[in-house]
Formats: structure tokens, C-alpha cells, sequence
């Protein structure tokens, strides 16, 4: 789990629930028609932005906002530098039998195309094209959310707009002016808030998650490269080494 | 037919006529004035900004946003596929017969250079180019709509300060204000409305559905240049794969 | 003339108009210290912004935004290949007489340079150059009409907050209110509907035009090298037909 | 010095003030704790923004938007053709010569390069490090301007947000809600009116300036390696006139 | 320490608080429940956007704000020229001594490379991906900055909306108006004023800073690769000069 996430949705919102609650009543804040509006209009222009397959797979790319950290890059590189070693050893052949040792799908496709033999030059362009296209499906997923968080005040302004019209052509009450100008600002509240404490958050993480993700995976690339061409695993550790922050580097061959 | 486009559309208004309704008539949001300021001025900006000619065929492009998807890019590979075990086993002038089981106009010609012996490099260049320019008109069709998305609530901004400089002036009768000021809001409420459920979602989907028909093309070149070099046909159908997702694939050769 | 700039720009100001005489007089929209302070305010930073030069060469550029079509494409595609045909019946320095044939400067020196026997990296070299300068000169004409579209909104509101300031400094009469907060209104008024109706609209024309005019040359540019280089005509054809749309194209060889 | 900045910013602020007096006192447009929130709260969130010394060097930098083109392209391509001249007549040597005859910086540390025999690709290394640096600088003056053209209309908004609740908190008599309401959008009007009629046209102004004078040194380097190498004087011009307008180019060789 | 940004902060915030005193008492722009919102909601919007190592990791790097410049690019420049004439006389092995007199980690990892015997291309190698992740883990400081100075204004919003809806649900007594719609709009306030002289100039101090020290770093690489290739010590100063301004050359050889 990612407790981040989920300390800074709920976190948020109970501050902000709080402060709704100190002020008066929390049920001044609940009205049909304006989540109506705001939800619907949203996810009518969510759907007409994008293809329904790409909006059902975005519920699955979203759980990445909420997962912990799959991999640590620094254990990537310790069985990296471990299959260097044992296939220097045993040969490359050998390597086989890491497979059982993981859980990573894109890992697994690495070793079974040099274990196979596969020309290095065809490996990496398969890698290559296989990540670029993981990283078209991730910033799709981030883009959907960001266009929820783009459209969800624009509808809140369309709600509060269809509020104060309303509001406007029945103003023979004074009395009544107050709270229906209340509710109409409702709507631009939903939006606003659904946008900036859910919507745009969370492309901001799916973002981050990615460039992570994909960073490790294209440390994993070179390491498999280097293996290949049969790399000491003393240089190749220092070259994947060079990927992670000073502070999250250990060595097996040197105290730096 | 795309559905999401059309249930998006239906949706989305229909979600916020409801909410309309629940708090009063309808007829409290028609305008004469308002839709002519909001329509004409947008049109009118549109005219300014862009040549009649690719006005007139922006429609011929919008209507992508309502079609679904053309072509299933597994189908292709596996035409691919198909056309090179033939052209290995039969020679590359039996494609041609291939040309009848086809529909796209793009796949037909780049059959034909082949088929007629036009050189690689040149192969390559014209429908490299041929794509640039498909992609260039799906733009401009998605830049349109864009467009209309950013002038709409401008012109709604200029037709309330219309709205409100005319009530201004003859705020004599304080019964009247309120209304007047409803109809000048209504203006901008078209504005609002038209380009974030209409003109800015369709610009959206015209950008995901030209990146899908280019990324299929781009899919098509690679794969015809593969052909004339006589690539292997398992190789080919790897090198396709790694086009698409991997819960897309369906493999001729193996089970992943 | 260019019919689609000019129906734009009355066809959006003659609904706009139309809609505030509905509502009232025309004359209420006249004022003559708000035009002042956003023609005189957008001028005055435009000046600062651009050197005197350039702002006069502006209008040179503007003037396109009302022109037709300069040229055909497929015009153009006719003449390179009849030259084509001419230069390799008749030798290269036959092209002089075709120079009375066309009155576009950039294909005259493009055939002069051709005829002098200059060196085709450097016939290259000289024409690319030029066009980078034809493109960049274009750009600063969009620019500053872009720059235009963003000041004068902003002048609006300095003379709105003038406006505003005056009324409230001065609000013992409350009949007094609703006029002088019209006027406010007025400068904001003049500054979106310049913006949105005039400046902003004739810089998105004057980039689609330039795109067009790059496009052609960027064609002639090939289409000399080609000739220059001993082409087949059929081949230039071929290559030259790519840029332009597939109804546009009209074979002098075959039938598409 | 550069007369259109001048006009500029005395004829647009002249016709605000013109528009402020024809509509009452312009002392009405004068608040000492509003002064001081736009001008202390911009400088200060640019202090923040930028080292010390970067500010400093930025009033140099400033400068250049008040004064005139410092050279004439056309001059510059007489000075390096008649330097090709002799060049190719006296040897390289008797550019030395020359070098009383500029007073550019840059191009004297060209002609000294030169002179010294330093090697040519080592020439353009010098000169084009030198370039980017010069443009650096540039960019970050330009920078600095466009940062307090956004800080100040912010501020101006905090400077109104603080009037409006002075005056909200004190609301018992309704005859000082106007006045006080004045003064609460004067620090808007400052923010507004200073950051477009002052920072964001002199930082567009310095980016116009600025690439002018890249061209020119880039114009520079080009004719400088071409002497070096021993170029036709012709072929020089030829070359240098392609980076001017067709009108500003005047030939000691051709009448164009 | 970096005064400008201590002086900016103080200065920006003296003046704003000078402005609101000598309008009111300054107790008027406190309320908690205004705060919770935006300190709580901005917060919680940047624990959903980032990881929270990265978000404890901002904290070292934003301390770089306030610290002055680690290291002058003369002195540095000084120190490899130096380093150059030793390793000429004495041998690239004694470059060792040298690791003494620096406390920068980066030249310390440089010069143990060269007197390792690494080969140039893998110094380069590893020194520019360094190079690479320092700049990244900048790039995130900033960026993380610039987040919660997008996030803060809109929990502005959102609170000053809350504040809105709960003044006019309870809209019966209308001396309380004044002083509700002031608490409502002190959310705002904080939002933009925390936005505006706190988070965004923070984030472009930081920005400035990281290019001045990634512009110092890669002066370092060039200086170690040219000394490993034996360059002349004044071909050497030569070279780094030309990454400084004029006026902050010193050089050891010549007067400029």
C-alpha cells in the first residue's frame, strides 16, 4: 500500500470536512443536482475523450496510485549483478534457472530472449519498443485523470451558472436569495475540490509511479545487455549504480 | 458506431438537463440573442482563423469521433503474417492477389509499390510521407475543434457583458434586474457548456483515435518493409507484437 | 480575396451587433475613454514590445490574412514537372526560358540558381536559408497579432478597475450606480471582443496561411534538386503528389 | 536610443492617465499601503527567485530594451566581405588591421582567433560557447521581467483580498463601503497596469532584441570561418545575405 | 546564506503585513479553520502527488535555497588548471594529493576515476549520468515546489467557497455578512499569498541554483576528460572560460 496516497486523500478531506463542520452544518454542503452535474458532466466528457477501453483500463492503471513501490531498484541490481556472475560461471544458458528466482514479467522476457540466444541488437529493440509501449499506457492513464481534473470545475461553473440563472428568474423573495445562491456555489465546490484533492493528485502520482517504473526497467535493459556481452560484474554494478541516488547504492564489492 | 462518444454526449446532457428541470423550466435557458453571440461569434472566429476548405473538412474528419474503430490492429498482424509466408513460399508478385482481401486504401497501395518492384528506400519515403500527411489533416481537424472549445466561452464572456451593460443602463426597476441578469449568465453558460461537452471532448477523441490509426499505419510500413527484406514470418509477428498489448496478442507461432 | 476572413469577421461582428440592438441602443456600447485606454494601452505595449520595424512589416504580413490562395499546389506540381521533362529533352539550361512563366520570386531564384550551374548542396543551402527567413518573418507577424490578442483583454480590465474605482469613489447617488458600472463593463467589452473577434483569430489565419506558403516551397525546393539531380519525371511526380491531398492529386502518367 | 519603447510606455500610459482625469481626480488613483504591496511583494518574490547578482546584472541588461539597434546586419556583411577581400589579397595576417575599425567585442575576439591561426574547429567552439552564454544571459534578463509581469498582478490580487476584509470587518457604515472598496482595487489596477504596460512588453521587447543580436553574431561566426577558409568573397555575400530581408540586402557585386 | 532569499521573504512579508496593520488590526487575517484548509488540503493534494521519500527528500533540497554559493565557478576553474600543470609534471597518479584540498564529492569521484585508469569514455560515462540524477533529484525539488504553489490558491478557492455557502445558508441577519464574506475570503488570501511568496519563487530559486551547479559539474567533466587527455593547461583555461561571464575571467596565463 501506498500510505502517502492514502494519508493524503483522507488527511485532506478531513481537514476540509472539519473545517465545513466548525462553520455549521456538514449537510449545507450535500446537493443532488450539483453532484449530478459535476459527475455526470465529467465522466459524459471523459467518455467522449477517450475510447471505453481506454477509460476500463484506466481503473486498473489507477490501483498503481494506491500499491507501494513494487521493486526496490537497489535489489534489481543485486540479482543483476548475481546473473552477471553465475553466468560468467555456468554460461549464459545457465541464467534459465533465475527465472524461478522472479516475479517480473518484463525480467522474465529479458532472460528467456538471451537465454534463447536472441542477437543483442534485436533484444534491445524488443525491450525498447515493449517499454515505450508500457509507457504510453501509463501516461494515457495519468492524461484521463488530468482531463477529469481539467473538466470537473468547468462543470462545476456550468452547474453554478445553471444555479444562479435559476436563482435569478425567481427573485421575488429576498429571503430566499441566500441559500439558493448557496447551492449554486455548491457545484463549483464539487469541482474545484474533486479536481484538486482527487483528480489532479493522483495524475501527479500515476506520473511519478511511471518515471519509476520505467527507470527500472530500463536499468534492467542495460543490465541485460551488459550480461550478454559479458560485462565484469564489477563494472556493470557501478554502471547501474549510477541510476540510484549515492544514499541507495550497496555495493558487493566495494564499501564506497 | 462509438459508443462512448454517443453515450458521453447523451449522457453528459442529459445529466444536466435533469438537474435543469429539478430546479425550475427549462425555458428559463433559451435565448435567441445568446445562442447568436455564443454561435456566430464562435463561427465567425473559426472562419477568421482557419480557410473555408479545411472547415469543410473538418466534418469529414469529425465524424471519425462518432465511427468506431476501423481496423483491429491483431487482424493486420495477422494479415501481415498471412501475406508474408505467402510472398516467402509464392513470391512477392502472389501479394497481389492479396490486395482483394483488403479494404484500406493505405495497405492496398503499400501492396502495390511492392508488388510493382519500387526500391525499399523509396517504399519507405512515400508512405512515411503519405502518413505525415494523414497525420498532419487528423491535426488540424482535432486543432479546429480546439479552437471552437476556446472561443466559445470567450464569446459567452462578450455576450454577459453585453447582457449586463444593457441592464446597467436601465436599472431603473429593481423587479427587473434579477431576470436581465439571468439572460446575460446564459451566454456564458452556452459558452461553457458547448465547449466542455462538446468541442473540447471531440478534440480529445479526434487526438486518441488519430494516434491509434497512425500508430496502425506505422504498424503497416514497418510491416510491408519487413516483407520485401523476406523476413522470417515468426520474427515479423514478434516485431508486430510488441506494437500492441500483450493481452491483445495472439500469437500463430507460440502460446505466451 | 480570401471570402472565408472577411465573411468571419462581419458575419461574427453583424450577429453581435445585431444581438446588443435587440437589447437596447447601440450607442449605449460607445465610449470614448475606454477605447482609449485598450486600443491606446494594447498599441503602446505592442510598441514596446516589437521594434517600430516590425510592427510596420506587420501589416505587409497582415494583409495575407485577406488574401486568396496565392498558389495551387497542384499548379505548382504541373509546372516542376513539365520542367522536368523540358531540362531532360532540352538540357538543364533550356529552364531560363521558363522563368517567364511564372511570377513566384522563390521559384525564379530557384531557377536561376539552377541555370547559373550552381552546386546542388549549395542550391540547397541558399534556398533552405531563404525559407527559414520567410518562416521566421511570418512567425513574427502571427506573434504580434498574438500578442495583440493577449493585451487587449488585460487593457479591459485596467480600464474596468478604472472604471470601478471612479464609481465607488464617487457613489453618493445610488440612481448613478448602474450607468457608470455599464461604462466600467464597456472597456473589458471592447478588449474580449477585439481579442476574440479580431486579433486572435487573424494571428491563427495568418499561421495556417504561412503553413500552406512553407509547404509550397518547401515542394519547389524539392522539386529543383530533383530536376537538377536528372529525376524521371514520372519519379518527381510521384515524390512531389505525397504533399498534397490524395483528391487533389491530378497524374499527368497515370490514372490513381 | 529606441523611440518605439519610449512612445510606448509614455503614450500608453498617457492615454490611461488621459482616461483616468476625464473621469475625476487622479489622485483617486493614488494609495501608498497598495504601492507598497504590488512593488515590496513583486520585488520580493523576485529576490527570492533569483541570486542577487542575477538582478543586478539585469538593470544592465534592461537597458537594452531603451536603446537603439546597436548594428546594422547590412553594415556588418559590408565589413566581412571587404575583410574577405583583403584577406584573400594580404593574407590573413592583414586583418589585424581591421580590428581599429569595430568596436564589437565579439567581432574583434573573432578577427584575433583568427589572426592567432587558432585551428578552426577550435574557432567555432570559442565563438559559439561564447554565443550561448551571451544568449543565456540574455534569456535570463527576459526571464526576470516575465516573472515580475506574473508576480505582480498576483500581489495586486493579495493587496485587494486584504482591502476587501479591512473593509468586510468594519461594514457599519454603508456610505464608506464604496470608497474603501476603491482602494481595495487599486492594488489590482497596479498589479495589472504595471505588469502590461511595463514588465511582460520590456520582457518581450529584450527576446526580440536578443535574437537579433544572435543573428548578427551567428552572422559573425559564419563570415568569420568562411574568411578563415578562404571563401570567394561573392559566395560570402551570397551566403550572409541569406540571413536578411531581401530588401535590407545590398550587393557590391550584383544588382539583385 | 542566501540573503536575497532571507531579504525577499522578510522584505516581501514585512511590506504585505506594514499594508494590512496600518488598515486594521492584523487579528482579522487570522482564522483557523482557513489555514487547516489550505496548509491541510495543499499538503494532502502533495502526499497523493508524490512518494513521501520524495516529498522528505524536498526538504534537503530546499534548503538549498537558502544557503549561498557552495562554489565559484573561478575557483574551480583555478583548481583544474592547477590539476592540469601537476598531472603534466608529475604524472596523472599524483592528481591523488589533490583529493585533499577539495570537499566537492563530485570532483573527488572525478579525480578517482582518472587516477584509477578508467577509460576515458566510461569517466565520461559515469560522470554524465551522475550528472543526469542530480539534475532529476533538483528537477523534483522545484517541482514539488511549483505543485504546492498550483495547489495552494485552489484550497483557497475551495475554502473561501466553504466560507461562501455557510454565510449565505444563515443569510437572516445582515450584519454578519460583512464580517463572514471577510473569513471566507482570508482562505484566499492565504492561498495566493503562500503561492506567491513562498512556493513559486522558492521553486525558481531552486531551478536557478540547480543550473548554476549542474553548469559547475559539467565544466568539472570537461576539465577531468581534458586532463586525462593531457590538454595544455592554457588550451585548457581557455576552454572553461568560455562557461563564465567575461568579468568573472581570471586567467593565469594571459590579461584579458
Amino acid at each position: 500500500m501506498d500510505f502517502a496516497t492514502i494519508i493524503g486523500i483522507f488527511g485532506g478531506f478531513g481537514l476540509v470536512i472539519i473545517a465545513m463542520a466548525a462553520g455549521g452544518g456538514l449537510e449545507w454542503f450535500l446537493d443532488g443536482p450539483s453532484a449530478m452535474i459535476v459527475f455526470g458532466g465529467t465522466f459524459g466528457a471523459v467518455l467522449i475523450n477517450y475510447p471505453i477501453s481506454d477509460i476500463m483500463g484506466v481503473m486498473q492503471v489507477a490501483k498503481n496510485a494506491f500499491r507501494g513501490k513494487k521493486q526496490q531498484a537497489g535489489v534489481v541490481i543485486h540479482q543483476l549483478v548475481e546473473m552477471s556472475k553465475i553466468s560468467r560461471r555456468d554460461g549464459i544458458i545457465s541464467l534459465q534457472k533465475m527465472i524461478q528466482e522472479t516475479r517480473d514479467p518484463f525480467l522474465i522476457k529479458a532472460i528467456n530472449l538471451v537465454v534463447d540466444g536472441v542477437d543483442p541488437s534485436h533484444v534491445s529493440e524488443i525491450l525498447e519498443t515493449e517499454l515505450d509501449f508500457i509507457g504510453e499506457r501509463h501516461r494515457l492513464g495519468a492524461e484521463i485523470f488530468t482531463t477529469m481534473g481539467n473538466f470537473a470545475p468547468a462543470m462545476g461553473l456550468v452547474g453554478t451558472l445553471i444555479g444562479l440563472v435559476q436563482m435569478l428568474k425567481q427573485m421575488n423573495n429576498p429571503s430566499t436569495i441566500g441559500p439558493a445562491m448557496a447551492v449554486a456555489l455548491i457545484t463549483t465546490f464539487y469541482g474545484v475540490l474533486l479536481a484538486n484533492l482527487v483528480f489532479l493528485p493522483i495524475a501527479g502520482k500515476l506520473k511519478t509511479k511511471s518515471s519509476q517504473e520505467i527507470l527500472l526497467k530500463q536499468l534492467i535493459i542495460n543490465g541485460i545487455l551488459s550480461i550478454q556481452s559479458g560485462d565484469n560484474p564489477r563494472v556493470l554494478e557501478q554502471k547501474l549504480h549510477s541510476y540510484i541516488a549515492p544514499r541507495e547504492r550497496r555495493s558487493r564489492f566495494y564499501r564506497d
